[in-house]
């Protein structure tokens, strides 16, 4: 007989119900995450794809070996270097792109690597990346002022309606995907002038404060991104302007507001919400005395940070 | 034939390599993991036991079964409750610290979760903790001035020679662990009061900013630890004061020189580094761009954090 009595569930506040709800938005569940092809590049394991995909891949038999077997997709030994997988990759995704299989072109190049800083195994279109489910990387930036009294407020953008990914949706100030070939720090300065008209003398106040990282399924595939966090504090005075037509608007809300909106709606792009959920920890906003927190403060990066 | 190209390894900067060394400084090796016993409570896995210890327990065969063969040490289910358990077990400790096997003994009970804010599975000695390798708790601070011109200096104690544990070591202005009864938020303001003589007021200030985690052997059994971490801002004219006499003396120093202490010498007891490291990455003194930044973020976390 077992006599072990079990410890006392912990209530969470309908505050924290709320954080975690956001986690658990930008976390796929184990189901889906298992009938997965992981895509292999010599011994790496670089990507996870959709069955659906995998199959599309199938016709390019010359590129990519899709074994249903063991559910895997492997890159071709007979490709050596990076700039040989970079053009037979590109081929493959021009032509998924001109049967309508890969939306959203971008005609930017992300790299495909095992950990930042490693030189890519090759460049892939962005918008292939949730296709391939390649771990990707970005820069969040939250933008803030803080008054004489000490009154927190954070900038927040509503997004374009005519956005193609997440239209209509709260975002960040600024915030951008990290593509080949420019260091974070550059990358910020550049998107703080695009998003919001920041000049670059502050943007180069934005100080960077850690990560966050999630794997997320969305409709295209497996989102897998470790996301650099800045914090940058702004003048009283300073107003964002939007300079590429994305943003819908920018507003300036109490911290009060801002948890609030994140605590009871999905108004917030779902990985904006992780990185504001990780600024309200960081600031002290959350606290450890609240039942919860730790289960919140790791669900913050579930992604391998890598 | 495999013609695969490894990506190039990644040259770390000296000071990186310092952090990273401080890292694995608390960092258990595998095969130091793999000889341990498990500590048994009905169905939760609530510790870790060198083998020897694990003998040690063989003469409570009341409490303990131990078992060789899965090398596991369960304790009996005929103790139904915390109250019980607590008992048993304070029996079995006590009589461990008269045969002088569990030394340092503190009269200070830690509640054995298997995760913060449950209800304790068991309440046991303090000095007994990294013996039985459960999880424990604490609140470090990390005490700073920054002056007008934007310089931040960190308040660094000099631990006494006297101390049981690590004596002479640099610490933290304020570190305490985090016994059964009291939330952090109040634990912080005892801690402040009692080792730098930080008047409530002044206390209340800290701001909880998240949490490290480490499991690493000691002579003992296993340390796994999750630190609450907070920033308390001082004003220039405070001076902490000794008042319990664990430590020698208060020094305020640059961060550059805090980071290269850090980074080029062990004078940090060991945990106090990586929350001092953490402070160093959510402040922006270690930016993303350097080779290594996501791996010491990750190994600022390697405990389980629950």
């Amino acid at each position: 007989m077992d006599v072990y009595l079990p410890p006392e569930a912990v209530p969470l506040t309908p505050e924290m119900e709320g954080y975690r709800a956001r986690v658990m938005d930008c976390t796929a569940r184990p189901e889906e995450l298992d009938e997965l092809y992981t895509l292999h590049v010599g011994p790496a394991i670089v990507g996870h794809i959709r069955p659906e995909f995998a199959r599309r891949l199938e016709e390019f038999s010359d590129v990519f070996d899709v074994r249903s077997k063991d559910a895997s997709v492997v890159m071709s030994r007979e490709l050596r270097t990076p700039e040989e997988r970079t053009k037979a990759m590109a081929g493959v995704l021009r032509e998924l792109r001109s049967q309508g299989v890969i939306t959203g072109w971008r005609d930017e190049l992300y790299p495909v690597v095992e950990a930042f800083h490693q030189t890519p195994l090759m460049l892939v279109e962005r918008a292939a990346v949730p296709y391939l489910g390649v771990r990707a990387y970005g820069v969040h930036i939250n933008g803030y002022t803080v008054s004489e009294e000490g009154e927190v407020k954070m900038w927040v953008a509503r997004r374009s309606k005519t956005k193609q990914t997440w239209p209509s949706k709260l975002d960040h100030i600024v915030a951008g995907g990290q593509p080949v070939g420019i260091s974070c720090a550059d990358n910020v300065i550049k998107e703080c002038q695009e998003e919001a008209s920041i000049p670059e003398p502050l943007a180069r106040k934005a100080k960077p404060c850690g990560a966050v990282s999630y794997v997320c399924m969305q409709l295209a595939g497996l989102k897998r991104d470790v996301l650099f966090v800045y914090d940058l504090e702004l003048p009283a005075d300073f107003k964002p302007k939007p300079e590429d037509g994305e943003v819908e608007e920018f507003m300036l809300w109490p911290i009060p507001k801002v948890a609030e909106v994140i605590q009871t709606t999905t108004e917030f792009k779902p990985n904006c919400a992780l990185v504001v959920i990780d600024f309200l920890i960081r600031h002290g906003y959350i606290k450890p005395d609240e039942p919860g927190y730790l289960d919140l403060f790791t669900g913050l990066r579930i992604g391998h940070c890598a």
